[in-house]
């Protein structure tokens, strides 16, 4: 028979960045408090399907307004009439737009779910290119766009993703006029010359003003 | 109108170690699963009270065999005739269970609910102490128990938990004859003369053999 | 009496990054080599000053062609025909110079000696400020400069001293027509878009390209 | 023609602990400090050989009283008539002694150098096996010493090491009637019980009083 103690360890250790041991631990924290506070826990990861959506227009996940909206309902990002929808920022996911946001970017973004694999000869199976190309074509076709930021990761699977996308999205950026542009490169904040690597220095020199 | 998401965030935030952005990652990572995984996730999560008890004898806590179980039924430990009921393992929490038993010991417990504040007046208001004495005049009375060993951590408040507890055992240890013993302090395995603290090394000199 | 070997490990101490345990290992490591091998560090130490001498033009050290070099004689890179001379790069220190030669600079350096501390009423007794402004007025003058790279840390006191040397040197370089410009900020090689901080990302956002 | 930095910073970087980057940090640092300060520690360095010595007794290294004393003459602690001589501390490193003596061990020592490779045939050529066994013989046989403490570290090494010399040093302790002992094991200061392995636990539950 089936230990409801192992099996929820099993599953916490499932969690990004959980252990066994702490895994354990999220078990005894959970057994001590109170049956309504598990309750309430154990009612709002079930709901979460229920309440939540994939934006059509940028997949990134946020809250409806009513559980019974059609699944076609745009996020309030995307629906915002605030917002510069001809800047469209590519990120990786999810948990970066927050960031992004703190930096002032007041435009739309599109979520790929993640960077592209080295040597994958089927990349659209790993990330939306085919929905991102999509988007650009919808949107450019009625031009309301103007320029695509690709805001990947500083490292070597951003830069292969990167590098791919510019390569797909090129004719249609041609076509529609819209420009692609990156991120800046250079010293981070915080970062120090002595400590900082040659590619970023060389970066920082040519982005130089 | 409350936010799924951030209330979901907010219940991770209070689980042992996790920060905000840990917290926000666990959202993400369960809006990514299944609606099953998330069902099963929130189903064990409910039935974790119904299905558990704590151990009217050790405080831990364990599965009922049968959630229609009485509350007054000892957990498999406690009700073990291969265990050595006569050596009783007083420790701070459930987690330390698992290593005294890697470690060999074939006793039982007394799980006391953590360690006793410094310069706290009313220490039976945060730890099982008032348990403690009423198990040990039992177990001591029916001559069922020849040695109580103090298993805390080696921390301040770990040695001022075990003089508390060795002052306050001393009149029932005296009456039924059972021995109050603790853990030996030492050398730790992996470690270097070089670098161990000078209680340490003194433990080590007055416990060599 | 003075003891040598805590002499010498309280020399050790004082050495950058050094505490005292390393510093008694450092002194142990020494009485476990050759006498030889001690002679010879000694020798090297003590012929350090007069080996070696802090370069006229950009003042970082160097070593001598000749002991009985004149102490005017400019360092290696001031005094090459192979490097572009009319561009300056100010930096904080010597040990900054080898990773902005890696990442690919060609031009000369000027050693400042350091950042400027936040509400200091004499700057120019930390940092070689006067250095800097005549050697840029002496460049200047015979049209030999077009422009100054201020390469400080991003730092708080690295910008307050950028912003210092902006306002300085600004009367010359409208006077002698050279541009003053700062190293790019934004994602540093390696870092995610999930970890950077807000001012990063808006330093990159602005700096896309 | 050699280079004196690099000379110095190749130097340095042999010290125990320290990489390319500190060497080349303490070069700079050194370059900045006086040429009285640099000349007083070439001098102290140099003269290490000279106004030390490792003492015949138990080789640790120590200040002779005076440069001109023979070799033969034991250090401060082996000519103590505070310390008690018939309790013998073997431990692997001059850097161990310090520890111990903030433990309050008021006996002698006798410095292994090191602890025995695994798998090595010829131990006697890493560590003082050969001079441990005729300090022993020399003391043991006027009746000088009661007991032998092994203190060496908690790790594999250590432990075959232990081993190692209690088969050696077995059959002196026998003739002698000397007491072979070794550091107890057990929590160190600051260990919880949650985080200890399995064999310290052990140990401890062994030593438990």
């Amino acid at each position: 028979m089936s230990n409801p103690l192992e099996n929820l360890a099993a599953a916490f250790e499932r969690f990004p960045g959980i252990g066994p041991r702490q895994a354990k631990r999220f078990v005894l924290f959970l057994l001590a408090q109170s049956e309504g506070s598990r309750t309430y826990l154990a009612d709002t990861i079930r709901d979460l399907g229920r309440m939540t959506a994939s934006c059509p227009h940028c997949f990134r996940w946020f809250v409806r307004a009513s559980p019974s909206d059609p699944d076609t309902q745009p996020c309030t990002i995307c629906s915002s009439p605030r917002r510069d929808h001809s800047l469209l920022f590519v990120l990786e996911k999810d948990a970066d737009i927050d960031n992004v946001e703190r930096g002032g970017f007041r435009g739309v973004y599109f979520v790929l779910g993640g960077t592209v694999p080295l040597a994958e000869e089927h990349p659209e199976q790993f990330v939306r290119i085919r929905e991102l190309l999509a988007r650009v074509e919808q949107d450019g076709s009625r031009k309301a766009l103007s320029e695509i930021i690709l805001g990947l990761s500083a490292t070597t699977e951003g830069d292969h993703s990167r590098l791919l996308l510019e390569e797909l999205l090129r004719p249609l950026a041609a076509q529609f006029h819209i420009k692609i542009s990156t991120l800046g490169r250079g010293l981070s904040t915080g970062s120090e010359l002595e400590y900082a690597d040659p590619d970023t220095i060389a970066s920082a020199l040519s982005a130089r003003r």
